[in-house]
């Protein structure tokens, strides 16, 4: 069965120039895929005028446009963004989902009005308080998957369980783990470490039936000490974005290094093709996407500042995702949890201003 | 006059192997400075044995040994540290601190146990909760403070506030700036952003009189926005070592790439020396010293596998922290803090089993 997948044309800093070339991409190269574009239609005609499919893919054939008249600024507040914006793409893209009409939904949009509206439409999976973002980090053994990176600043032992369980099903799923090792985001190994949220989630987390591999600090995350990192979105966005400056200034000083004097630069010409594939293998571009998990409906966020190949790597993580059924693998997984981690029943749909 | 350091001998991976020659290192460079080596006497004549002072430096001379029978075991819980140990190497040394025998203490042992002994014996300053862990890192601009690295797991907004105050006069104190800029570091830079504790740190620190920058995020601490970056131990902890895990594997990846066969082989001969120069830049032990700030001593935690040169640098912090006396220079910041921020009068010197 194709897969089709909604794009929140408009969202992101560059809205259509960077989604529409990236679904374009993303559909000649995936032959069972569809794509409904949904954002305002003079912006997405011009845009498809200027970027061509190659005829003998299908892939126009297999792109629509679905018209949205409003747009979710970057800045805008998600309870705005919620209550007054009932006609913008990232909507209108969520709903197609809710309908039945497409399979997934991706934005590139404002993060915190995309997991507000997205609650709203789409709803949590039962036994899911909150959701979380996810996303692969790279790691000296491969990748691992981090969650919560930035939804939840405040959270109970019982979510930080439930991030346990959506991120081994989302890593079961997609990657094709069996029981992927989960490890708890803590200032030490031994059970005596951090604060009584993580504890009480370690001891929790032992008798979840998870693969529970224990404590690990900020630096296993890249040592890839587990498959599966779990923390509290307040931690886990500070760290992402620690990595992320870090990364930045190492670059930063390698360039000025290589560039200091006519020496350098002659090393640098014979280092080239060494330091690109050094910068192919780290290129975050590569890591583009991550994963709401939690709701009914498979929701990928692209970063905002994403150009057309980080964006169709975001593309490719929702049709994997729908294509391997990870909102059926988590539901059984959730279903499968012991009581003491489930939610209550009913999952609050308020917005949250924090994310 | 002379600034006398104590140094737990003993402590850390390596001990007097370490510790002694880099104290002598230290000396043969210092010409004002003593040192009192902690710990056994067997062990520390062996080591001054292997490793033999320049007797033009007289730092020979200005070097001593104090006798203690036993030492804090890298793993040992804090809380039996300090209730069975009172003979330990660490605990002399703080002793000498609270004497007036000498002007500072350096150790590279369990840090824990160092931060529950020196709250023990030299007590916290007046208007402090609680001592924080507080390091330089490198930036794209040259360096900030941040603190706390790992003390306090959990923090009130007045301590963030303290932690903030510290800093300040840190920075203030040893690299001669007069009025530091100070980021509390958040999930976002808008006020609305992050968990109660960090809002209410904000609006504290606002009116603290402090040279307050606002909400930071985690790639500002190498950018350099601030000069001083404030967050509570649990998330500066992981924020710290992810970016010690994300450090080595790039170092990693680079080193793959530039031996993965012979022709990349000999781009890295010809790319040597700038590849010595990005090392040399980004080399961990240059920042290696760890103040604990907050207590009525100066007390410098090296990373218990530095090696003699990182251990020098701890040493060199030690010592710039008494010239320029940090101490007083703390004391009277606090003093001048608006009453809100102030601590109880009581601290409690209990033990940190957390720390």
């Amino acid at each position: 069965m194709p897969v089709t997948l909604a794009v929140d044309a408009m969202g992101g800093d560059h809205g259509p120039s960077v989604t529409v070339p990236a679904s374009i991409g993303f559909l000649e190269a995936t032959a069972d895929a569809r794509v409904i574009l949904v954002g305002r239609q003079d912006s997405l005609d011009a845009a498809l005028d200027r970027h061509k499919a190659k005829n003998e893919s299908g892939a126009r054939d297999r792109l629509s446009v679905h018209a949205a008249s409003e747009v979710v600024d970057m800045d805008e507040p998600p309870a705005d963004a919620l209550r007054r914006k009932k006609d913008s793409s990232m909507r209108v893209a969520l709903n197609l989902v809710k309908d039945g009409v497409a399979d997934g939904c991706i934005s590139a949009g404002n993060t915190g009005a995309l997991m507000a509206i997205a609650r709203f439409v789409l709803k949590t999976l039962p036994g899911i308080d909150r959701p979380a973002i996810a996303s692969q980090l790279p790691t000296k053994k491969g990748v691992t998957t981090a969650l919560d990176l930035g939804a939840n600043v405040n959270c109970t032992p019982q979510q930080l369980v439930q991030f346990a369980v959506m991120g081994s099903a989302l890593v079961s799923a997609v990657d094709g783990i069996e029981r992927p090792t989960v490890g708890l985001l803590n200032i030490g190994e031994e059970d005596i470490k951090g604060n009584d949220v993580v504890k009480e989630a370690a001891e929790l987390l032992k008798a979840s039936g998870l693969n529970f591999h224990g404590n690990i600090e900020g630096d296993d995350i890249y040592k890839g000490t587990t498959d599966v990192v779990v923390c509290d979105g307040f931690v886990g966005n500070i760290a992402l974005k620690a990595s992320e400056g870090l990364a930045a200034m190492l670059y930063d000083f390698l360039r000025a290094e290589f560039t200091r004097n006519a020496a350098t630069r002659i090393a640098a010409a014979f280092a080239y093709p060494v330091l690109v594939a050094f910068k192919r293998r780290i290129d975050p571009r590569r890591y583009n996407g991550a994963t709401l998990v939690g709701l009914k409906g498979v929701v990928v966020k692209s970063h905002g500042g994403a150009d057309a190949l980080a964006f169709r790597y975001a593309l490719n993580k929702a049709h994997a995702e729908v294509v391997n059924d990870v909102l059926d693998r988590i539901a059984q997984r959730i279903a499968a949890m012991p009581a003491a981690t489930a939610a209550a029943p009913a999952a609050d749909p308020r917005p949250m201003p924090n994310a």
